[in-house]
């Protein structure tokens, strides 16, 4: 390993990211280095970038940091007392923080942790640099024939998408109706594991005609190009009695999305909010939920989520769409996915 | 059994109800009529008598019917095709109608059927007169040693709750707390289940210093005033770590106890809203709502719910206040329900 | 509707069933009449064929009673009070006796009804007769665009695969692999639903060239041609870690595919016996027994099970092979079951 | 702390253990050494202490290693990076070991990681010591206000029998019946867990009067003095309708038993066997184990249920009988355990 390496990191609260040429970090006792063979790009840096001091301090952040937390590579060193990784072995890195053994962690649910709120790629260093320092071997899922150098997206868009639909596959019966409110990065995998996991009929709603084409591509039955006050009667329109979605997934999280998804659901169903855009439902919630329904939001995925996707995409069951960036491009792969252009998951390599 | 009875019915929309004299149902081919033991009264029937036409005939409903739908009694006349039941036999009646055979009722979701707009005390006859018509013993649970003078409300207010209990235990763990609020005809059953089915700490949020009392006396290992914008501090304080209750159940339904239970509830706890009162969450759901929780609204309760409370009664485990009337004080009953003066639920007892 | 009609009955114990000429029935009220399309032969039929007099009488039987427990048709006659049905709906049949009302019944687990031990084709008349007498809704599933001629064993062989499968689908994670072991009539819809709701390797064990070969056709990923001391390991090998399997489902339940199956079966995983052979576990159960796996057995399918499998066949999501014959041929049809020479299940047809 | 210590150990291979002279273990990064306050005595001590040296090397064990897995103290010394726990802190520990990052861990069920074969007492060093090293916070149980002097059994014998109640608790109801067999050191915490958590008749079964009169002080409704072949009828006979048991969890684990608890079992309960004495079901499977229920083994507990139970008994809601022996008693502690004349665990302390 070099002694040196480049890493895009914030240095400043406010200031826009800069490469930096920073030591490569060193395996301590229990703790593996990794060579980022690549790492994905997330709405969420664009906000890290223009978070205030008081805002990330809150959240126990010090600047600076190395952004990323979509990172896969190989392993490069390895710690005293690591067992079962030996250099060179391919690896996707989990980047949400977990203590491993607190109330949460201890039930599966490491998504919870109270250390979550700090992750490899915010509020420590990420995989936007040409290595990246694991504390633990928890943080890492091991590869097999998958290539690192895009598997990272799966760790996070893909995991997050994940844990969605897990929470639902218990209330989606065959010939009944899911739908997706939104098939961007996080949607598009959320319909693939729908096509896996269920027989449902899969509607897709998305204002984008490139998102919508996409989705069906990927496996929706059909697709629907807004969401306002119709929307829910054309959906219980193709269910069974009219009874409505056995599940809607909003992946976007406006008044109008959460509105038209929760009208959409059946009695008894499942409404799961992903998306983070603010939203909440414009009026009263008895008689205006579905009745006996599962409704919910979340941060993340678990560690267990990540490997079920990983075992996914080994077993060539799901398509991971990525446009690849050389890593001096990162500052125009952000700017790409700020202008909405991409066409999948931007992700900065290494291997050049 | 006599020609005619007295009934307590809507006879026109919109005004007050009346006793009225009207002929004994007999029973048909598979029905079956039971004698009206006691039959509890219900917030919901005030409602009922100033429902303007509109409203009750969008439900399908009709005039005149007999309110009352919290019934108990003794089987008097069984039509032809009826086994398992006989003459004298002690039952309760499960009101909400549900057709056994829909997609729902098939599930044991009976209380999500299409039939339910409609039930025996709700656009149909029920229990407050002497003798009331079973169309399918699908609506009778037999009672052992129960008194079928008080077992009426078991099978709703009762139900209701052990409704929203059951849905909850999953996510109540030993050492967490789970909060009440709303401790009246509902709540103070719904305080009792807990103390029976976990080994949590309840707390019980009520502005009435008689029923926080009562709530106490029913178990509760702790009351609380008020919900405000203090409230959820103060629970989560009681928990390990500070992560909040494990359940809140909101009996109230108003903005502030909807706000405050959903802030009081932990990463992965349960929020279940029964009260009617019309509340929402005021503010951005992503972030505002618990994560990884269970936030649920419902209607009524199943059959088998019913029959779990008659169970939990029947072996002297729960406490069952009641406050008895005459038929002939029946109108005086709904007056103090009204006033809100009552000790547990109104009554009205035939066995005079 | 004509006066009499053919029916296929056992008319004495242990005697070879006769056609006889019988009165169409007619419909009371609440009672449907069905023309039968196609009904499917089970292997069960068999055994009822030589079933002494007193084991049938332990069950309640009595002769005479027409075979057929997998009955699909169109409605010919409605009783009074019926409603949601008309003459000529297509529809197939639920055939085991269910309450409605029972502590199982009202918890969707009409599968466990003691009235079960007779079923429509087992102790009642079913479906081996030009029209067939259903006494309830509740045992009217609604078809689509199936074809009534041969969604019969979507009914009962497709139903009871699905059941031991829906169990299952918990514990199944992707990346796992699911063993069937025989793909013969159940097995083979099992092969199908676990393609369609999980994204687990497949592997089906089978004796049987043939059946190997079509459980490849409809999904499996792998086979193996014996259960035997080695095939554990064999299948242990195919999962990550050497774990073993998420799930095995055992169609055939003799000592030795119950000693591979649950050898085979992963720590947290699933044994199923659906096979009823008369096989057990020829060791003990501590230590022989995968740890904290769920271990289960049962009898038939659910009137939802029924429900969900014709979903997936409206949806064209399954296939249903089957081989006709016509009603006069119906001895032969039952001869080549027992030869075992049939591919797919043999229907009865009357459309001719 | 001093320089050497006394420990109970297992020196070599079939011969007796020996009180030891050794080094007090320091600790290292990440680690921490508790002070015993005191430490339970198992039944599986007595094996071990026979174990034939191919067996115990199959498990990957070396002599000599110190006996104990039922172990609390105080938080002796803390190393490096260790966080959350400081000297005198009172905790119990989590006796298996476990990677906390595999499939099984992540997922909460960290009772079937690989590493589990050897644990703190078995394998690698217990708590017979004065001192004992946790290689990880991840093994450490904060304690409240219970004595760590008498913690220990909580970890093992507690949290056994609570992860076989909680195994069930889904399929036990109000009204319905739980058996329990062998009221010993696990059954009766079991007996302890069914009052709390359910509103079940618990029906003990054992041979013995004194744990059956014990069973009856800690909330047996009734017992039973054998297991034989007429046991499930008397308990049918308890149980509404003749149904059967919800649940019946069998500690003992003889043919005799395994044949009554799944006789006795009702379609959908569930038989726990968590005995080790090497029974089996003599007979079929299909037919023979009840219909559509869960049948199960394991072996030990998680960590979330020994974190459960210790905040059962934090909460003052069960009972934990010791009889302590001072450490120089210790092998006359392990002669009155295989003599059976204990009432509640022997626990060894060292707090003279």
């Amino acid at each position: 390993m070099p002694e040196t390496m480049r890493a895009y990191r914030i240095v400043q609260w406010g200031s826009a990211p800069e490469v930096v040429e920073v030591p490569v970090p060193r395996p301590s006792r229990g703790e593996v280095v990794v060579r980022v063979a690549g790492c994905g790009l997330c709405h969420s840096d664009l906000g890290m970038m223009q978070m205030p001091r008081e805002v990330g301090e809150s959240f126990g952040w010090q600047v600076p940091f190395t952004l990323g937390h979509e990172t896969a590579g190989w392993v490069a060193a390895v710690g005293a007392d690591v067992t079962g990784y030996a250099e060179g072995d391919p690896v996707a890195l989990v980047s949400p923080s977990s203590c491993g053994e607190c109330w949460y962690c201890t039930r599966g649910q490491d998504n919870l942790c109270a250390e979550g709120m700090s992750g490899r790629g915010y509020g420590r260093d990420g995989g936007l640099a040409e290595f990246v320092r694991v504390t633990s071997t928890r943080g890492l899922i091991p590869l097999g024939r998958l290539d690192p150098s895009t598997a990272g997206p799966l760790t996070d868009a893909g995991a997050t998408a994940f844990h969605a639909v897990r929470r639902v596959l218990p209330r989606v019966t065959p010939g009944g109706v899911v739908v997706v409110i939104g098939a961007g990065g996080l949607g598009s995998f959320a319909v693939q594991y729908l096509r896996l996991l269920t027989a449902a009929r899969i509607v897709v709603i998305d204002t984008n005609d490139a998102r919508r084409s996409l989705a069906e591509e990927l496996g929706a039955h059909s697709t629907i190009g807004r969401a306002d006050a119709a929307t829910a009667d054309e959906i219980r329109a193709l269910t069974d009695g009219g009874h409505g979605a056995d599940a809607v997934l909003d992946f976007v999280g406006i008044d109008a999305t959460i509105g038209a998804g929760t009208a959409a659901t059946r009695a008894g169903g499942a409404f799961g909010l992903i998306g983070a855009a603010g939203g909440k439902l414009d009026g009263p919630w008895f008689g205006g939920l579905p009745k006996d329904a599962d409704i919910f939001t979340f941060q993340g995925s678990t560690i267990a989520d990540v490997r079920d996707v990983i075992g996914l995409a080994e077993s060539g069951s799901i398509r991971n769409d990525v446009q690849k960036y050389t890593f001096d491009r990162v500052a125009e792969a952000y700017q790409d996915l700020e202008a909405g252009v991409l066409r999948g998951r931007a992700v900065v390599v290494f291997d050049t």
